[in-house]
C-alpha cells in the first residue's frame, strides 16, 4: 500500500507491505516468548527502556511530524507538539514504573496466634496480564497511535505489545515502530517485546484478537469498529478483556446565571474547541445545552459567528470525510435545523463546519440527535427550562466527559445535574471545555458505554496502566523466593499497605 | 418450589414462590431508582448499614445454620461458622468503607503557571458502577450466597444489589434476604438497595443479565453456567462487566526434597483438604504432582490411606451428585487409574471419595485429566523428573490457586516453577494448601480463565470491591460542589494521592 495525502487526494511514496495471518502468528508467538523475561525485568531496567523510547522519539520528532502531516493533513507544528507529548508520556510512565506504586503492594502479615486458626503471611503485587494487542486511532497519529498512551502504559505494566497500525498513516507508524524497536534492541530485551503489523481490511486485526496467546486488547476509534473487535474477543473460547474507546458527544451544559453573564464567551469558546483538529477528536464538544432566554440568544450569536467564520479544512481520510457528510445528512433527517455553516470546501476532503439547533422537546424525541458526528459539526439544544435541561442530561448515553458552565447562583441546579453527569461520564469539567485532556493521575479518559466498553478503566493518564495488570498473591513464601518488591526488608523502598493501611 | 433435603432426598416445607420477568423488571427498576441516593450515602451511613446486616446475621445465625444444614447436607456447626464468617465479612467491609481508601482519592492540583498552557485542578474518586446482579453459589450457602462476599463488596462500593437466589437452599436464602432487607429498612434507605429473586430454570437469570438497568454481574459456579451468563451479557447492545468464578483444580506441586523429607505429611494433608465439604469447594486441591521415587511412594501410601478411610457423605444436590459420577467416568475413560476409594455410599446422594493416578506423559497427553471434577476425587500425577513437572505446570489452564511444597534445597526448581504459576494462578501458596481462603487485603480469589472471566479482579477479600467501582474525575470544580472526600480541607481525613504521590 501507499499512504494517501488527504490534502491532495494523491498517494505518497514509498510502498508499505501488508502482513497476513502468518505474521499475526509470528508476532503473537514472539510476544509470548518475550513475556516471562520482560514482565520480570527490574523496575529500573523497564523505566530506562521507556526513557530510551522517549529519547528516540525526541530525536525523530521533526521527521515524524513532517511525515504525519503529509499523511493526515494536520499542521506540522501541531504534530511536533503531539510527538513531544508522546515522548513526555513515556517519561511519565518511566517515573510511574520507577516509583513502583502501580504494583499496589500489599502485605497481610502472619498471625500465628489467631483463633480458631492462624493466619499465614500474604503478600500481593500486580503483574502484567500477558501480550497485549493495540489498535491505534486515525486522528492522533502519534499520541493515540503506535507510540501512544496505550503502548506506553502496556509496556510500563510489563506487558509485551503488538500494534495493529492504522492505514491512515503508515509512514508515521513505521517511524514510531522503528523508534520502539531500536529501544528494545538498545535495552537488550527480547525482540518480541514489541511488534507492529499492517494489513488490508479487517482480517489481520480479527486474527489478532482471536489469537490464543493475546491476553488483552485496546482500541480507539468508531463504535462500529470497536464493538466488532469487542464481540469477537468475547466469543473466543477464553474471552479476554477489551478496552475500546469509541464515541462521545461531550455535552456542555450552560446553567442560567453563567449563560446570562458569560453567554458570548461560552458560545465562542465552545465553537473554538469544537473546531480543534477539524472536529476530529474524541473530546470534541458536540452538544451545547442551554435554557431559552436572552443569555441563550447571545451565546447562540457568538457560536454562529465563530462557526460561520471557520474555513473548511482537510479531513483525515476519504472514509472519515464520507462518514462526516453522511452524519450531517442524518442530523438533517432527524429534524435538526441548520443555523450556521463555515467556509465552502476547496478540495475533495475538506470538511465544512456546521452548526445545528433543536429545542429540548425535539432533542428528547429523536435519540439520533445525540449520536456523534465525527467532524466539525455541533448541535445547540435550547431547553425550555432547568427541568428540561436535567431531562436532557438523563437521556444521554455514556460519555467521556461533560462540562458545566456555572456561576455561584447556579449551584442548586448544578447539585441536581452533577449526579446525572457522574453516572454518565468519566470526567466532569466546570467552566472550561473537556478538550484538551491532561495526562495525569487524577484525569480520566473513559466512561460508561458507549464512550468505552468498560467504565472501570481509563485509556489516558497514569492509571491507564491498570488495564494491563492483574493481582497475584504470595502466601507463606520464604523471603528469598518472594519478588523483590515484596521482600521483608523492602529493598526497593516502595510504599506497601499493611493490613490495608 | 420446596427445598430438597439431600440426606433423605425428600422435600422440606414450606413452599417458596418463583418470580418471573415482571419481578426482574421490578427489581431492576427499584435498584436503579435507589442507586443515586444509595451511591451518595455518607461513608458513615453506609458502614453502619453494613454493620447492621452483620448484627442481624449474628442474631439469625442459629436459625440460618439449622435451615442451611437441612438444605445442603453439611454439618450445622460448620454452617454456624460460615454464618459467623459472613458477618465478619460485612464488618470488614464496613471498616473498608469507613476508612475510605477504596475511593482511591487522587488530586492533581492546578498549575496556573505551566507552559504552554496552565493545568486545571483535577480530582478523582471512585464511585459505584450501578445496580449489580449477583448469582450465588450452591456450595457455601451463606458466605458465597445471598449474604456472601459479592453482596457485601457490592453494597460497600455503593452499588444496589439484586441477588438471584440458588434453588439449592431457598430457605437459607430467604433468611439472609430478610436480614438484609431489615437492615435496609432500619437504615432508612430506599427499598431498592437490595432485592432477591427466585426462579425456575434459567429464564429469570438470563432476563436479569440482559436487563438494561443492570450494570454488572457476578457469578460463582460451573464453567458452563458462568460462560452462558457471560456470553449473554457480552451480547447485550451495551455489554456489561461480568465476573464469573468458575473452575480450578488448584494443583499442588511437591518438589523433590520436600517430597523426600515430608512425603507422608504432604500426602495426608492433601487428602484432608481435598475432602473438606465433600470435595465441593472451588479451592479443593484436585491434582497433586510429584516426581517418581521413594518419597513419592511414601506420599502416595499416605494419600491412599486417607482417601480409603473417608466415609461417603451427602452431596449438595442431585444434580451435583450426578455430575460427580459423570466426572469420575470421564477420568476413567481418559485413562486415569483408580488407586483408592473411600467407604461405600449409604444413601442415594452420598459421594464416594476416589483417588486416581497417571504418570506425567499420560497427563500431558490427555487434557481432560486436568478438568475439575466437583466432589471428593483427586488425581495423583507422577512426573518422571523435574523437567516433566515443569511441563505439567505449563500445560495447565488458569487456576484460582496453586501450591508448592518445598525445602531450601528445592529453591532452584521453585524459582523456575514460580513464573509458570504466577502466570496461571491468582494465588501461590508455599508449604500449605490453598483451602481455606483468607478474607483480607493481600489475598486473592481469582485467576486467569477459566478460573474466572477476568484475571484483573478477585471475588473474595477486600479488593473485591474494585469490581464495582469506576473512576470519575472532577476538573476545575468549586470546592463547595466537590464530593466531600475531595474537598480541599479533606474533611473526612482520607489519604489522598497528590500528583500520584
Amino acid at each position: 500500500m501507499k499512504a494517501l495525502n488527504p490534502a491532495t487526494n494523491q498517494p505518497i511514496e514509498p510502498d508499505f507491505a501488508f502482513g497476513g495471518l502468518a505474521e499475526v502468528h509470528r508476532a503473537a508467538t514472539l510476544a509470548d516468548d518475550a513475556f516471562d523475561s520482560y514482565s520480570h525485568t527490574s523496575l529500573t531496567a523497564r523505566a530506562q527502556f521507556l526513557e530510551r523510547i522517549a529519547d528516540h522519539l525526541d530525536a525523530a520528532r521533526k521527521e515524524l511530524a513532517a511525515r504525519a502531516s503529509l499523511e493526515v493533513g494536520l499542521p506540522e507544528a501541531q504534530l511536533e507538539a503531539e510527538a513531544a507529548k508522546a515522548g513526555v508520556q513515556f517519561r511519565q510512565f518511566a517515573d510511574v514504573v520507577r516509583k513502583g506504586r502501580f504494583l499496589q503492594l500489599s502485605i497481610d502479615p502472619a498471625l500465628p496466634e489467631r483463633q480458631p486458626r492462624p493466619r499465614m503471611d500474604h503478600r500481593l503485587q500486580k503483574m502484567a496480564i500477558g501480550p497485549v494487542a493495540i489498535f491505534g486511532a486515525s486522528n492522533f497519529p502519534i499520541s493515540y497511535s503506535v507510540a501512544g498512551g496505550d503502548t506506553a502504559s502496556a509496556l510500563a505494566a510489563g506487558a509485551t505489545v503488538i500494534v495493529k497500525a492504522h492505514n491512515a498513516h503508515p509512514g508515521a507508524s513505521e517511524i514510531q515502530a522503528r523508534v520502539i524497536r531500536d529501544a528494545v534492541r538498545d535495552s537488550g530485551f527480547h525482540e518480541g517485546v514489541f511488534s507492529m503489523l499492517r494489513g488490508s481490511g479487517n482480517a489481520i486485526g480479527e486474527a489478532l484478537v482471536e489469537h490464543p496467546l493475546i491476553r488483552a486488547v485496546t482500541f480507539t476509534g468508531s463504535e462500529a469498529g470497536g464493538m466488532a473487535l469487542y464481540r469477537r474477543a468475547q466469543l473466543r473460547p477464553d474471552p479476554i478483556p477489551v478496552f475500546t474507546e469509541m464515541t462521545s458527544v461531550n455535552p456542555a451544559f450552560v446553567l442560567p446565571s453563567a449563560q446570562q453573564s458569560r453567554g458570548a464567551a461560552i458560545g465562542d469558546g465552545f465553537g473554538e474547541r469544537m473546531l480543534v483538529n477539524v472536529g476530529q477528536a474524541c473530546l470534541k464538544p458536540a452538544i451545547l445545552v442551554g435554557v431559552q432566554g436572552e443569555g441563550f440568544d447571545v451565546l447562540r450569536r457568538a457560536l454562529i459567528k465563530r462557526i460561520g467564520e471557520a474555513p473548511a479544512r482537510t479531513m483525515l481520510t476519504p472514509g472519515i470525510h464520507a462518514s462526516y457528510v453522511r452524519g450531517l445528512d442524518k442530523l438533517e433527517s432527524a429534524g435538526a435545523h441548520r443555523i450556521a455553516e463555515g467556509g465552502e470546501p476547496n478540495a475533495s476532503l475538506d470538511g465544512q463546519s456546521m452548526l445545528w439547533e433543536v429545542d429540548g422537546a425535539e432533542f428528547l424525541a429523536n435519540p439520533v440527535l445525540a449520536d456523534e458526528v465525527f467532524g466539525p459539526s455541533a448541535l445547540l439544544v435550547k431547553a425550555d427550562n432547568a427541568e428540561e435541561l436535567l431531562a436532557i442530561a438523563r437521556a444521554l448515553r455514556g460519555q467521556l466527559s461533560a462540562t458545566m458552565h456555572l456561576e455561584p447562583e447556579d449551584m442548586p441546579l448544578a447539585r441536581r445535574l452533577l449526579p446525572q453527569l457522574e453516572r454518565r461520564t468519566g470526567r466532569v469539567v466546570v467552566n472550561a471545555f473537556s478538550h484538551p485532556q491532561e495526562v495525569s493521575f487524577a484525569s480520566i479518559h473513559g466512561g460508561p458505554f458507549p464512550a468505552t466498553s468498560d467504565s472501570r478503566f481509563t485509556s489516558v493518564g497514569m492509571t491507564s496502566i491498570e488495564r494491563f495488570l492483574r493481582p497475584v498473591s504470595y502466601q507463606g513464601f520464604p523471603d528469598a523466593l518472594l519478588p523483590e518488591p515484596l521482600r521483608e526488608a523492602n529493598p526497593l523502598g516502595i510504599p506497601r499497605l499493611v493490613d490495608g493501611q
